[in-house]
């Protein structure tokens, strides 16, 4: 890690969740179907207000009266097709932080190809897994977060790395979906691209912590995980954050 | 309140229960994808069958083999846009209730017309909040919902509060949007569109209370909010409805 | 039954419960908007990868590196309509087992007539309700699992029927189209479709009589459901499983 130790990055992760709670910012997620509740649910239990109109000419409407944007490719369909350039645009008019998630671009030539096309658009933070991130180029703007049972957060000569979390989150579905929405929300509270992917990084891994010493399997690991996502504060990120 | 005591609400709502579990009447709902699976299982849990089919020219079997309607303007997208005049004139022609809930028209210039439009049609109800209802005109016809903190269902010179509930149902994505889907399952059992509104209103509010009390967050609030709806009963409503 | 015991087909159902956790077979569910959150939460809590994605161009690329498919009907949709073939195609290109779970056709003639279609291509499952099997003719290859209070899987002269579960499962939305996905997981693993479709039927069964014991209604009975299919074992289903 270049220039922002994990003290300073536990320490404004901590200021986030102040801030989302305080801000409630408004997130406008295009994501898949799958993903949309958990993802709306984890963004109401930080605090953070989600939209998720998917219609093009809303774009404007909803992109502008947000802070932050997230563009998931997951079950791609005609609508997010047509919609995602959209939205890109209304946040690059008002400046507005975005993510781009792409999703299984590694079951479909296609899929890659069109989200190569919005990634060189140039997102603030890239959400990609390890099977995911070889099949993708990305610019010397975009922060990427490469998550898996160790999350890797890189930016030119800034990387942190955030372990912890519990292996039921794999055995959920989207909530690597649900985590690029809780970036978004951070990227609207966090000026630092860099510091505001470890920080929602950092919340995943500390709320599926928490969850998973409560839970009895995957099903009982979804509403602990939004009841310690809601519960989440400086002490909490403290107890159980594992960066590196 | 002019002409429906509180006792007297209270009553009717334990007697829409009952309906809801002997008669099981069947409400086609045309809603937004984030609210799709809590409205089924809040309708579920009360003893409707919910139907959500989308397809315009599916709207004539739908709708007219159930009992009430609902449309839900949030996440609006082409399918609804052109599905939801023709449920609506589905509904009409066989003079079934039908519920409009307008979400976010303050975030969208032309959904708030869209949504004037379909209120011109004349709903029993309109459920909304207190954003989106000043930008609505609503015709005589039509008993208004508006739900916060405390709910006022107020029609002609009807008017009932409905206090209660918990700060957790803001936290949970669509508890507005099933709301609007449990009160066209109550129309379906009560003629009187006002009573079935406040009754509609007086058990989420009740289930809320019910479910917060052994909630430890947001996510833990849902499933204690939907054993809440299928537990509710007569005494409960007696207990912990908070009407005015 | 004619040729496969009771005793037979549990320890099948135990041999394949261990194969999913091994195999982690991908499964590829063309399914409604309300089921989707479930199903993939099933399949991911016992083991199986599910994709969701609709596009009609994209079934070649998703099907055709899946092991098994589901398609649903419920809520019908212009892109499942057009995917539905697309994926079938792609699964007889490849040889690989296919479920039909067509929703509600009792509600609708032209649903009824689009299913009817997708069943003359033979997939290797029917699975269905009492509702809706009289209106389908099922040809001699496909399996039929009838589903209700005690379930009935039937091909040629082989018959057996699973009983327990619970009675919440019928107040949760979507228990059905989610034993669908899990039928498609099982047939990627079990070479048999009738001993699959049994033992798929057996697991929520199973799951379901699991789950009950410590749920309070249909919403705890959810999370602790996924927590049951997600701790199945050969023990469970001895113990928990009524076959006949």
């Amino acid at each position: 890690m270049a220039d922002t130790s994990a003290v300073e990055i536990v320490d404004r992760a901590a200021a986030s969740v102040e801030r989302l709670r305080s801000v409630r910012p408004r997130v406008h997620c295009l994501t898949n179907f799958v993903a949309m509740q958990l993802s709306a649910n984890l963004l109401l239990a930080v605090g953070a207000v989600p939209s998720m109109t998917m219609e093009p000419a809303a774009m404007p409407d909803f992109v502008g009266s947000s802070a932050a944007l997230l563009v998931n490719l997951g079950m791609l369909d005609p609508w997010r097709r047509e919609a995602a350039p959209e939205a890109i645009a209304a946040a690059q008019a008002r400046g507005l932080p975005w993510v781009l998630d792409p999703v299984k671009v590694e079951r479909s030539v296609e899929r890659r190809g069109f989200a190569q096309c919005l990634l060189d658009l140039g997102p603030s933070v890239l959400r990609c897994n390890r099977a995911e991130r070889p099949l993708l180029e990305v610019g010397r703007r975009t922060v990427v977060a490469l998550t898996g049972p160790v999350d890797r957060i890189a930016w030119r000569d800034r990387v942190v790395e955030v372990a912890g979390g519990s292996p039921l989150m794999d055995r959920v579905t989207a909530m690597g979906c649900a985590g690029s929405a809780l970036l978004a929300a951070c990227l609207a509270v966090e000026d630092d691209p860099f510091v505001a992917a470890a920080s929602a990084m950092l919340m995943m891994k500390v709320a599926g912590t928490m969850a998973a010493a409560s839970a009895a399997g995957p099903g009982s690991f979804v509403p602990a995980f939004l009841d310690a996502a809601h519960a989440l504060d400086g002490e909490a990120l403290q107890r159980h954050g594992r960066l590196a």
